[in-house]
């Protein structure tokens, strides 16, 4: 039961699955989150960036909230991803979230007329979207697929909402972060959405992180986090330096088709992305599958 | 009839009208759609970024492009906006439009993974849209919006597609312009989404503008045009200088909400746009009205 | 004589030539310059940014700028450029520019220090600048360089001054360059520094250019000059296109290498710049050669 | 003694004095330097970013070089700045700079022309720099000044070669330094140059940091890296979250004249910096004492 939920720990933003059609593959979802449900993780963030969530019409996203409160367990946070441009549209799918049982959502800053979303607008948005939800919200700023960055102060203003309990940063922006963790009270949870800032964050305090490669590299991110933890920092220097070209692999450099690919190296279902975006051709799988063993990160890779 | 299409000319690209709940107000749609219908345009987009297409549900969409084409002429132009981030959605969408009645369709390209819309995935995207849309398709280059410039030889390559007969340049960047209009055959239409690249747009000869303070100031719009292509060039430079602060009222200084109430200045229904974005408080609608009257261009505005 | 002084027509902003160890070649500027000097222009910049201004001592400077005094006739502008960051040495250089004979000078934005360089910062250098300086200034707004847009209400107010006589725009932005038009009285001078808005900026009553293309293709550069002026449109704007793609090989495709290559393809001495720029290489060379025939402004490289 | 340097420790990039006439101030550069002299640093950066290098010209350099030399003790780091963009001065000023005593050079890339600044241009000048400069260099990233980031696969080729020390990163990207360290050697020296990445980056195994702010706020940067050395990561968390606001304040809100201006609170001599930089108003004074009281770092600052 999530009565006394907290958000922190390791959180992977999952995949969508679909099939060779590009379908929604809402089996896979369900076999993938079984398998992920043993691996230690505090819950998932569903349909966020990693999810596809701008890929899906209204009814495959309830189809996939459905599958997902079915799949995911009492004990396991699960966030329901979120990003449309209105107030009004963004309110009405938390309201079916939350219906479908999310714990909590994500919900990234409107976008599309960005030099329009002043600090004072984007207060008046996120503040009506947390006064409406049924759920809690956390903030999600992801300015590499936004180009927009939410003000520090703004957050800071935000924070102070009983509704708004956290925030996932991706920016990857340390400083950024720094303020964040300064300028909000402890009680407002900072998630680090970015693997390079994923050490050197929990280092600054923060609570825990939403990241991609999280969701092939379980043992290293969960090490990484125990490592912090127990004060053993030159251990998570270690891994977090080997885990860096790792996650470049499955988000900058072969995107989403790379997670997916990457998945089947471990044993999940990876399938397809949705067009525009592609799977990887046999060269730039290779190449990934020679990343991981590279790391030293999945001995199971290496013969 | 549109057997004979041509795409170009000035074409207004129309804000949706909501109400004072932020309700879609069909009515006012068609009420300022009739007006419109007198100023000499040669059609209009409706719903593309100035419509709010990313503030609409899907059943909105719908209903807003049936009434559009209830109170479009059949001799005018009625291209409908599109903005989605799949290749499959996109394709839905205009089949739809398609359907009801729509001359042609502008089509964002998808930008949410910007870094990964590589040359040869916009490439496939686009050309799988052509492909499957039953009306032509005119590309939409608006890196303001979407953080994502289409590449010159991309635009260069869609060109030679027979359903993609054209864009709209809104980067404002003259040396993009000038290079779509060297690498593609005549045929294929070039139209003007900027103000300040409007004269020296046409001067070099596109075919046309999509603009948004065309819907407020179209006998300027209108004027500049008939000068060029009359050769009496410092007629429409003077009042495409005239025109630069006006046009920049209604889009990066007030935005929407500064272009609906410009609208309201000139007889038009106006209202609100839709949360996030707002309505223009007094002194923003004060200083927007001195800027119209200064430019000379709205002698009804001046006492 | 300089007295009725009139900054306006086709300007090169001239490479400096090195020897092949790379040290200043005063004889091959000469001679150069003896043959610029039959070719229509209306003067030159000496040490602007095509002219490595950054790559020369302070020694070298002053001779390079006594010989070009020596080989450019008097009723031809010498316009030295200018760029440092500190307002007292900026002072002083102007002060032997002047002592040498320009009769003018480009002077850049100070620019190390970019976030601190707000307008009144901009304003309080260039007032203080031009107080000082014996001979008009011009204003260089080149952002590709400096990383610094100069405002164009900066611009509007240092065009008060009366020994700021104009700039030279290199932003390529025509809507920056249009609202300059528009806030500047007639007497301000204004000179596209931008291959793509040569065009555009003479149709929208621009005064002159100072264009690296122009060094190697002034016959083109000044038939647009006179086709513009005689109303001949299509001409201009046929020229015009056809000059990009060389544009574009001189400047942001192959540098000042390419720059010095072209020359020595029309006769001119060419050489190297100073590393860390490079020659270019054979396979470069080629394609250089290619893009001039190409664009069939150069029939004597056409066989 | 430097036989046997070790570039670690903590290193203030000093101010250069200027009395209010604006000329250099050398007792001030000496008697500032007597202070720092006890206050735990393990050397200087003299003349770099903060020590307005761009601002001084040749002879004012060496002259500062000359006293900085006699003022630093032989136990402490004497590293000169340098930042020119033609690799034939960049060489001759390490020469000079070598003959004058410095221990090793912070070498700015250069960066006019930024898009020519290719990764093989960048490292054919660093190569030939190194194999000329009789003393061993840092390279200085400090893309919010050069508009230029160096390519981390350039770092680390140039990390091979063996009079090219370490390196300087104010970039603030905590990738770009973890891709550092990742990929360098242990012998490699990482500097930290961005108060937002100091204790991250010493978290992360950085071996020092060159930090404006400690050139005011020493001791509470020394019991930083005293508490990474010794585990206290909580210490170190909760005084590098107190630094950040000073941090930001003698760097982008007030600049080099809140530099000074700080010094002067601490008993430094300040004065003012060359125009076009300025000194800070009397509010501004006061905004900046209120930050470093805030801060809790300066006792002798709270009454």
């Amino acid at each position: 039961m999530m009565n006394d939920m907290d958000i922190q720990g390791l959180i992977p933003p999952i995949p969508t699955p679909f099939d060779d059609q590009e379908r929604l593959a809402l089996d896979q979802l369900r076999s993938n989150l079984e398998r992920w449900n043993t691996c230690g993780f505090s819950g998932y963030v569903v349909l966020g960036s990693n999810g596809e969530f701008v890929h899906l019409t209204e009814r495959e996203r309830l189809s996939a909230l459905e599958v997902a409160r079915d799949a995911i367990p009492p004990n396991l946070l699960f966030i329901a991803g979120c990003s449309f441009q209105s107030t009004a549209e963004t309110i009405i799918y938390l309201k079916q979230a939350a219906r479908l049982g999310a714990n909590a959502a994500l919900v990234n800053a409107p976008f599309y007329y960005k030099s329009a979303m002043t600090a004072s607008r984007l207060l008046a948005h996120f503040r009506r979207v947390a006064d409406e939800s049924p759920i809690p919200i956390l903030l999600y700023n992801v300015p590499q697929f936004t180009g927009l960055t939410l003000p520090v102060q703004t957050v800071a203003q935000l924070a102070e909402h009983s509704n708004i309990w956290g925030i996932k940063d991706s920016s990857g922006d340390i400083g950024v972060l720094s303020n964040i963790l300064r300028l909000t009270p402890e009680t407002f949870r900072v998630l680090i959405g970015s693997a390079s800032a994923f050490f050197p964050g929990l280092a600054l305090g923060a609570h825990g992180a939403v990241l991609a490669v999280s969701s092939i590299a379980w043992e290293a991110c969960l090490e990484i986090m125990r490592a912090v933890h127990s004060g053993r920092h030159r251990r998570a220097r270690d891994l977090s330096l080997r885990l860096l070209p790792v996650a470049a692999a499955v988000t900058t450099q072969f995107d989403i088709g790379g997670l997916k690919a990457a998945l089947e190296l471990r044993g999940f279902y990876g399938g397809p992305p949705r067009s525009p975006l592609t799977s990887l051709c046999e060269e730039a799988r290779a190449e990934l599958q020679q990343i991981l063993r590279a790391s030293g990160l999945f001995p199971e890779l290496e013969s």
